[in-house]
């Protein structure tokens, strides 16, 4: 499994009537696949980070949906038993909740049309998994054009191949000014607590060949007094009606330093990530993770025994941070209440 | 070895003429003291961390000059081979610079007058030590005034009584507010790479029983956000003469972010951080250190093998982002270029 040999790698595989997804928790050091032969794998999967990215998840989440028609049934209980599993796994990235909301409908269409259900959600999962792949190809090349030849950019956590269906948002705006010679090197947040940007984005950037050097998370504010960042790119988990935006922890900080060293600052999302019921950054749910996140790396203890740490997930950037929003339908610039409101109401692949 | 049993705890202890250096990189695991009997270990431990914090690093130099007339020999060849060595190590910290200039000056001194250079170079060395325990009692007074009643902190690092002689400069300010019942709690910045917050900066305020939340470093921008921060308080490895100031990296994002959300910056520093001949931050030499450091931990990697890694051990915060240098001699408020110059022509334990 490598990103060079298999441009077209994803870190989820429907084969026949089973889901396979890559164990993230495991990478760089070991390539291990889950085999989900009903929902339950697919949630523990998304509740312990083995499939992570809002993109990712909303294809998972998708998948599961398929899982539980085809192994629990295709009656509504089941519908609902596997509907909530999985809507409960994680609170902030909103792709997982629109895309429960589409199979929701599928399913009980096919129901009160007394069609079978099953075979109907695995190709629906397919086809949401095939187009999130496009949608990222078509962000890469949007997003490109803002790159200038030489260009030095950075990015937080991974939103990469393993982070979507395929290509990767923040990464794919990477690859695609990269492949088009517009960018030397990235910096790469190693991101704390679970290491991100080290285990994941260093991987994917090393397996395409793309030149990185990773850097612990307070760097960025050091690189930047040495002018030595163009630009910042990163993912989202969901992004408020006003253009706020709900990200990795660390993220907001990243768009106070770029701020103040006039770098500019993009967020690559498709328009799933576009929350039109979240009025502002201030109505998103940001999930609290276990202490335990941070007080060990991989068994070992890093802090003393009985150390309590607080472990917010994401964070929120207000809008008047961001450069740019680059989608799959265009490159979004302020207002964002205006240019977000366009883009859902273009209708199609996200709304 | 408990700060809470002990309140004069020290990493650093004199037994006769031998110098016990307690090695912090073992810590909060094991308690292991490294015997110095001449400058080699003391050097070593140095350039390895095993004692680090600017005000410690100075004292440690300060036994390893002593060590060096007692095991090498009192001529000046032996001196400048002891003093070549220490120099030699990091390049950071001034106060390693100010305490070998310092004991250069005692070694020829006594050599020009005919007298015992080993006992003179002991005794004051022993005396910078219980000096600088003094100093950073007097900061702790003098900083506990800034504090209000139910205030919660934010540190970056490791600037306490491990980093220095005793009781610490940025920590022991900490200290003396919590004894004084002007603090509620204290947010850990964890301090990637070597993760001195949550190893040493946690295991003290844990001896201490002061109540403290551990965080990753890209936490504090969501922690301002939510109001959870209502100062900051940090040590220095130099300050410029126009305030600006060399400490961990990360400790610049900080003070960018106190900046936005209006929390007041404090350094706590003593005036032999303060550096004359060094005009401003531009000037500082800043120390790069290996890329294993971020790569891995504990021998565990963290990064696919072969990543490279930019591994800056320091940053620098300009002046205009710093609320007041808290020192021994009282609290330096702007315009710094002024009040670090009268700090300093005061004369005395510094300069």
């Amino acid at each position: 499994m490598t990103t060079r040999d298999d441009p077209d790698f994803s870190p989820l595989r429907l084969d026949g009537e089973v889901v396979h997804i890559l164990d993230q928790t495991r990478l760089p050091a070991e390539e291990i696949w889950i085999e989900c032969r009903d929902p339950e794998p697919v949630a523990d999967a998304i509740r312990r980070l083995a499939v992570r990215g809002a993109p990712a998840i909303g294809v998972a989440a998708a998948y599961g949906l398929a899982l539980g028609a085809h192994a629990w049934g295709e009656d509504e209980a089941s519908l609902e038993r596997a509907d909530a599993l999985l809507r409960a796994t994680r609170p902030t990235a909103v792709n997982l909740r629109w895309a429960l909301d589409q199979g929701r409908r599928s399913w009980l269409e096919r129901l009160e049309a007394g069609e079978p259900v099953a075979p109907a959600l695995f190709a629906w999962a397919a086809d949401l998994h095939r187009r999130d792949v496009e949608i990222n190809r078509r962000m890469g090349e949007h997003g490109a054009r803002l790159f200038a030849s030489g260009d030095r950019v950075l990015t937080h956590c991974n939103a990469g191949a393993l982070a979507t269906g395929g290509y990767g948002t923040a990464l794919g705006v990477v690859r695609a000014a990269y492949a088009a010679g517009a960018l030397s090197m990235v910096w790469v947040d190693e991101t704390r607590p679970l290491l991100q940007g080290a285990r994941l984005t260093a991987w994917e950037l090393g397996q395409l060949a793309i030149p990185y050097r990773l850097v612990t998370d307070s760097s960025a504010g050091a690189l930047m007094s040495r002018d030595l960042v163009d630009r910042i790119v990163v993912g989202a988990d969901r992004i408020a009606a006003n253009g706020d935006v709900a990200n990795k922890i660390g993220t907001y900080t990243l768009a106070v330093l770029a701020q103040r060293h006039g770098v500019p600052f993009y967020v690559a999302a498709p328009r799933s990530t576009l929350d039109p019921d979240t009025a502002t950054g201030a109505d998103i749910p940001i999930e609290e993770r276990a202490p335990g996140e941070i007080t060990a790396v991989g068994g070992a203890a890093l802090a003393p025994a009985g150390a309590d740490a607080a472990n917010f997930a994401f964070d929120v950037t207000p809008h008047d941070l961001v450069t740019a929003i680059i989608t799959e339908v265009g490159v979004l610039e302020p207002p964002f209440d205006e240019s977000i409101a366009r883009a859902i109401a273009l209708g199609g692949s996200g709304h």
